[in-house]
């Protein structure tokens, strides 16, 4: 266990020690962010800490006069990308500083109020940008339960798995455009569908409009075009996890999506968590890969990195406008964890490089689908409601099959184990908007 | 027609009047060059202009002093991207000062040799580079004679265009990262396959390599995210026309596409060609989008521009390695016009936005292969040697099925007419390198 995961390691800030926070000091998970109220601010790289956010474009020159010239160079900046760019040394060396500074023991931040009151900013003062400006946006499908559940509704129950499914990570080419941070509110999309399957398509608001729990990875320093990516080497290519809600329009995907696969019905939008949490920090939370005794071995190229799963706990909450007006809380609708990913990002790594296919900083991998094996722990409203056969019920008395226009859905992400610090990914929110002229 | 479409104007220099050249006075194409012995030479805007390429970085300041900030800002720049964001009237703008320079008549270049000297490179001197930065890139499926061969081939030959095909331009996400300029060499990618749909798929270098003859548009401002674009002026995000290869491994994704699309069978290279070619410059050879009375209608976000096909003239040829060592020049192995799309760019970038997705400057999409009616028309060489039953026979005796290590493609376009001038797209090429490690 490298230095910086310590599970005794306190900080000097008394909220980032509190058990059920999700940025204590063995995280620092690194986000962009501007000052609320300056309009517009200047963007400036920060770390989570507790309830607070450490400016790193001004803690840095002070505390690193030997370093001072990567300041300006990889924190004051609109995205991380700078940072991505320069790779694991810079990346560690960075995380090994700010872990310092910000340890119990250690006076240089603790001891200088001024420095202090400049750098450290309380998190409802920060607001979050997108951290990364994402070359390409790859979308998998790798939780078995959730291949096996759409299978098992829209094909064959009995061959829920299609073939290539246990031999390659399955993926596609996703929208980077339309890539948002939590917070921002999703236009319900207009567009075609054909629900009868009738000659002709109708057009209209989407009337299917679900969330889609995933983890994505978010890459540093790629490969050369036509170099593949070694899956053991796949990890030193990937900086850190945010959490993903991959709208979907099922309606408009369903009349669309034959035979290219989904298209407008995944452009519209996607959302990401603000922090970006290093892998580093949740080295502890490294499990093995699952395969049971029917899975078949899969090709060289994929066998390796077999210890590159999360114990990463899940869940969504759903909020109507109603419970919003009535005050109440929103509803655990799903918990599940990434452990059970068949495929882990490794894998992915190696399975999107396989043909040379080359990899940036700042490019973006989701998870797809992670669902658990209960019917409490599906990932998506179209699981959770088998296709709208159960609908489930609010607080309210309200009924969801899928989402509603004031409906806001609310995903967390933590690990947690009793010997070691929980590491959060922090939460991913938005609220669905009414279409456009609608 | 505008005035610098003018077929009557004519440009000092010689090579630009030459009528088979496809950049005279009245295409004026815009690409990114560094100069060749100048390693690493700044990257600098050019314009096309007969045999030559015009150095906008130095031209510009000195002959647009009025605008001379825009020299640094447009031109000595990496990428088209900073000019295509400003839209349509610095376009124009840009398009008529170059117009009026290199007009006969107009002496400020003409007569100053000394300038003339720094700013005009011969073609072969100029090493041409990526255009634009892609942020997003999509490719279509729009040739209704594509589609049908591909249905016929590989679906039901009674119905070979799947339902949804005649309402709605079928696209998917293509990869960025992987597009190159016309000239990168294309390894030839491995992967996973599983040609006799055995119980395991065997893993190696592709074996069935193809071309995909295509035209892409690049836009420049686009659409806030939530709000589509009208299809009446979807042409005002254009800026212009390049000629698109998008090497597919037909065997990889046979395996892996079902149900999510191309994936890895397209991500490993997509070549472009170095010259956009404003479509203000295509305007004369704008032509009516195609449909019969048993077309169906369109939904009505479809139903516009339909004035934005283009009468553009395209070829690929085919050089084998043992060509090249004979002296043979590449053979064409396929001739057909853009003028036939099913769905044009308008209509594309209309239902791209339909759901509220944001287009930016910079971004690609493409046609999806170009095929025409005839056996002698067919955009690849799936469709050329219909699934590999038809081989083609190369002057060396050679036989090709699909595409062999060592074989160059390359795609020209252009648009021509007794009383306009020709209009050309240039080229884009690649030749194929054996696999990584084969």
């Amino acid at each position: 266990m490298i230095e910086t995961n310590d599970p005794g390691l306190r900080c000097w800030l008394d909220d980032a020690n509190d058990s059920a926070c999700d940025f204590p000091i063995q995280n620092l998970p690194l986000g962009v962010f501007t000052l609320r109220g300056q309009s517009p601010g200047a963007h400036r790289i920060g770390v989570a800490i507790g309830q607070h956010v450490l400016d790193l474009s001004i803690v840095w020159p002070e505390l690193c006069p030997d370093l001072a010239d990567l300041g300006p160079a990889l924190f004051a900046q609109h995205s991380l990308n700078p940072l991505l760019n320069r790779g694991r040394k810079t990346w560690t060396l960075v995380r090994h500083r700010i872990s310092r500074w910000l340890r119990e023991s250690s006076p240089a931040l603790r001891d200088n109020p001024d420095l202090r009151s400049r750098c450290l900013v309380p998190m409802d003062q920060a607001v979050m940008h997108l951290p990364v400006e994402v070359g390409d946006y790859t979308d998998f499908y790798s939780s078995k339960e959730h291949a096996t559940n759409v299978g098992m509704m829209f094909r064959d129950p009995a061959n829920a798995l299609l073939p290539n499914w246990k031999h390659l990570p399955v993926g596609y080419h996703g929208r980077s455009s339309s890539i948002v941070v939590s917070g921002t509110d999703i236009h319900r999309p207009c567009g075609q569908t054909n629900p009868e399957d009738a000659p002709t398509p109708t057009f209209g608001p989407c009337r299917l409009l679900d969330f889609e729990l995933e983890v994505g990875f978010i890459t540093g320093p790629g490969n050369a075009l036509g170099r593949p990516i070694d899956v053991n080497q796949a990890h030193e290519h990937i900086f850190g996890l945010v959490l993903v809600n991959d709208w979907s329009a099922r309606d408009i995907q369903k009349w669309e999506y034959v035979p290219l696969g989904p298209f407008t019905a995944k452009n519209f939008a996607t959302s990401i968590s603000p922090w970006v949490v290093p892998i580093e920090a949740l080295d502890p939370y490294r499990v093995r890969t699952p395969r049971g005794p029917d899975d078949p071995p899969v090709q060289k190229y994929l066998d390796g990195a077999w210890d590159w799963n999360f114990d990463l706990n899940l869940e969504v909450r759903l909020q109507s406008a109603k419970m919003r007006e009535q005050g109440i809380a929103p509803v655990p609708v799903t918990r599940n964890n990434f452990s059970l990913m068949y495929w882990n990002m490794c894998q992915q790594l190696a399975h999107q490089t396989i043909t040379g296919c080359n990899v940036r900083p700042g490019d973006l991998y989701a998870s797809g689908t992670v669902s658990g094996p209960t019917p409490d722990s599906r990932g998506s409203m179209l699981e959770i409601c088998w296709k709208g056969t159960q609908p489930l019920t609010l607080p309210t008395g309200e009924q969801r099959r899928f989402l509603a226009d004031g409906d806001t859905v609310i995903m967390t992400g933590h690990s947690a184990r009793p010997d070691l610090p929980r590491i959060g990914l922090g939460e991913v929110r938005g609220t669905i908007l009414r279409a456009p002229g609608a």
